[in-house]
């Protein structure tokens, strides 16, 4: 059986409740993904090991989400030249904004993507990870004009 | 002749020394692209006009790069399913916070992946616009793989 | 019957909270308005078919409202010649600053009224509005002057 | 002799080379204006005075600039029906960030429309204005329209 | 009967719960006050009046709180040599960011002192007027440096 | 000989060029002072012999200036019981908003009456301490006044 | 019997939530500590006090909470040469964006080791007081890497 | 020969002229060190050779810089245990507000002693490390407290 394409990982148990968002925006367009937790500070070899190995699992893209000083998006691409999208988790204190800085602020030579802080984002990294999949399969990018079809359906016409 | 894959646009004839640095990414690893100015506040049929038929065209990737207000970036995510790329150029007053934040905090439902503020975002919109279609393409796969050894061989030991 | 002069429209149906204080303004100055949800991101063609014929329709001022990376305002600007209002929606990450940064920063050529984030703005926006039609409007002026006159009046001396 | 529909103040000489951009704007599209130095602190009397008489000198919108803790725009709203548009200025030390907040952030019940920082919010207060004054003006709002049309026939179709 | 020294103004009756703990700072140490509402945006007119009668009133030391755009502080201030102290109200979407820059950020010409945000700078602002006071009052003077000795005392060696 | 009632303390020699300000103010209302180098962090002894013996020198008002982790007035303020101003120094990295918040945000029980950021914040400490004195120096008060109406009157009435 | 190795001082009864995290940290790794309340502000002699007095009492590290203007840290710094941790307690109004700024900004010349906003970096000034002490202390350093090893043992590999 | 005890990494070339100052820093206290360029991002091998040889290379302290999204010196932390002091260097855009949060704000497990932004950041990085190697060496205490002691002298009493 053919790997999952999309690698969804986060540093810690506690980012889930965001990351689940990108989780079910690839459920909704069929694309599966492997979703796991690897922490850049707590477990740095496992980081090492998945982002070296990302693209030999067969991955295609990887999210990655993470708070505060959030380091393991960065991290990832520094080891893999896949794709890889950054979710900055709201933090505690600074509501993200630290989130947000220490994963897009990534110098020239290694790229992140990165989408809006918190759940937003993680549905958008989802949806993101799904568009760069249908450049190259038709069929997905119907569904993914369907979705976004549906949604623009969706959008009443007046406030209620 | 095929179209290339890649489109970059900016919201004006100011944002280019910012966003060459996509196009001299692009460069460095073969992949062809289009530059265009489009603005989203001075040229609004041009923004749906290059977004509704950025598909058809045969681009794969976008990348928009604006400051300020920075809406072109979404505003053409809001009208292409092709992943869209963003880059904030660095603003006069607030040195591109604005530029940042107008980009990156998208809803839910429409995704722009976004890279850091100025010169070195373009660089590395340029390489995940590489990297993006590196997923399906084993040579350029490689050549990116290459840049990155390159890279990484480039970094002294010592600093003088 | 003649068409209302003033459009409020915001991004989404979770706006309606904050937008409702414009309505509430408009409806204590006696003025009309109709109230739509234009989504820029989710309904793009809605917001072009708005912004170009919001003139035609008879709209004499728009009251645009939107959260996060809020492009509504700027981009209905960038479609008419009327006056546009912006406010900024209170967002939960980052409390409202990446709204009023993407409302506010409008590049030279296209401008947007920014009003105060949350309920105050749109309260404001509400009596901008009234203002605006009331260079032209004796007996709304003077309904606007007896509403200040009020609301100095509602000022206690003294805290209890 | 009719006054002229648009008041410019500003908080020092030293705002002057960033609200002449709302002249010039006025300028371009034949709307008279009367430019004024009305500081609010260091004259709180001419502040009063013009904000009192405004209305009766004929003047239908007003647009005041000011920087750091930038009084001024709110407090001739707080003595006038009039339409008010507020332009921050550019500080030494905030970058306007405190321009910004000081005007924009007013409290329901007294609007002031805010721009964008420095010489593009200076031009958008004229172009606002004119605007305003286009709501009962067919020739005016004409000339905003081909205003328009010029600006968007000027963008380059490529970066160069 | 001879006027207090103190006056405690506020922009609106929501700001006495912060407020509040300037005049409790004063009745500590004997020094009266008198508490007004004064709006700079809803009641101007009395702004006016009471800046430009305080000192002839008696006051010796004027506080003044608000908050978001807040212009009490700083108008008073233009219109009175006394000293004013500011204290921003902790504002609702910017926790008193705007209020602090607002007050703070006075030109040069025109001071007011300004305390820390919310109720500890409410109580901060009731003690300085008091130390203002006491530059002439040695009584007071002694009060002062007691309510510091028994501040002092009451900090335990551990905590608990 | 009397001791000057006003002390001009300050972080460091860098400062003086900013602190000069408080001094030509303090000149021009012929008001004496004392100005020092008093380092927290680098002479913490003098620091503390400073603030401790102020009060007995015969200070009536301390103007305290520093940057970054600025320290100086809030130490001060807890070993004295003489009003203290203080001024943030305009820092390198941060722009001063370091300097403010460090100076500001003091816990209630110990007050620093803080003026804006940079010349304009220390002109007016001057100026402050001149209004502090002046609450029992009826010549100052008018001298402060006088200064007031000198510079109202050189406000020009129109930009040039 | 010996002195404990590392003091632990915050400036208040209230910062102990957030400072047991560093007392909690020095358990888990048998490392003894004595903690205190001491006040820049209200016991500014107790400062003086333990910070000139630290050595000299026995300690290697002292770790210094406190919050807002947050002046203990950098003080006890500059009365001693031992290494002093700052952490920055969560603030009310600003989330503790005001104490990191008045912690880590410190001139050069006395430095303060400053960690996270909260109860993170608590704990962490706990765990870096241990690493320091380690570095002369081989069984303290096999307890602070049997530690993280436990911690890198104790991630899940996937979420749940 | 023994091995020098303090390693300075930094993350590029360009940061040399910031972390000099550690160099410097430790020269005047005769505190060996190696100073090394180890990038995160383009050299994650050397980095992860670095962090897990740092402690068997004998390395005491480790002093890491970098700037932007700086992961350098938390994934350095992240594998080894002993004591890593970061140096947020100051960044274009954002003037090292993002180096400071993506430095400072490490999760609870993994502590990085956090300096001030730039030159100063790192001149007090290298006092800390010497700080640090003191606890347990008497001569280079006194080293210390005759610089600190020295530097206290250096301070004029009066500004000129």
């Amino acid at each position: 059986m053919a790997n999952p394409p999309v690698a969804i990982i986060m540093g810690s148990q506690s980012d889930w409740p965001t990351m689940i968002r990108a989780a079910e925006a690839l459920d909704k367009l069929g694309v599966a993904y492997d979703a796991r937790i690897v922490s850049a500070h707590r477990t740095p070899d496992r980081l090492v090991e998945f982002a070296k190995g990302a693209a030999a699992e067969g991955f295609k893209v990887v999210i990655a989400g993470a708070g505060g000083a959030a380091h393991l998006p960065g991290m990832v691409a520094s080891m893999t030249h896949l794709p890889v999208l950054g979710v900055p988790v709201q933090s505690r204190a600074l509501s993200g904004q630290d989130s947000l800085l220490s994963i897009v602020q990534m110098p020239a030579g290694i790229p992140v993507g990165t989408l809006a802080i918190g759940e937003a984002g993680a549905t958008n990294a989802g949806l993101l990870a799904a568009a760069i999949l249908a450049t190259n399969d038709p069929a997905l990018a119907q569904r993914l004009q369907d979705l976004r079809a549906a949604q623009t359906a969706s959008v009443a016409e007046r406030p209620a």
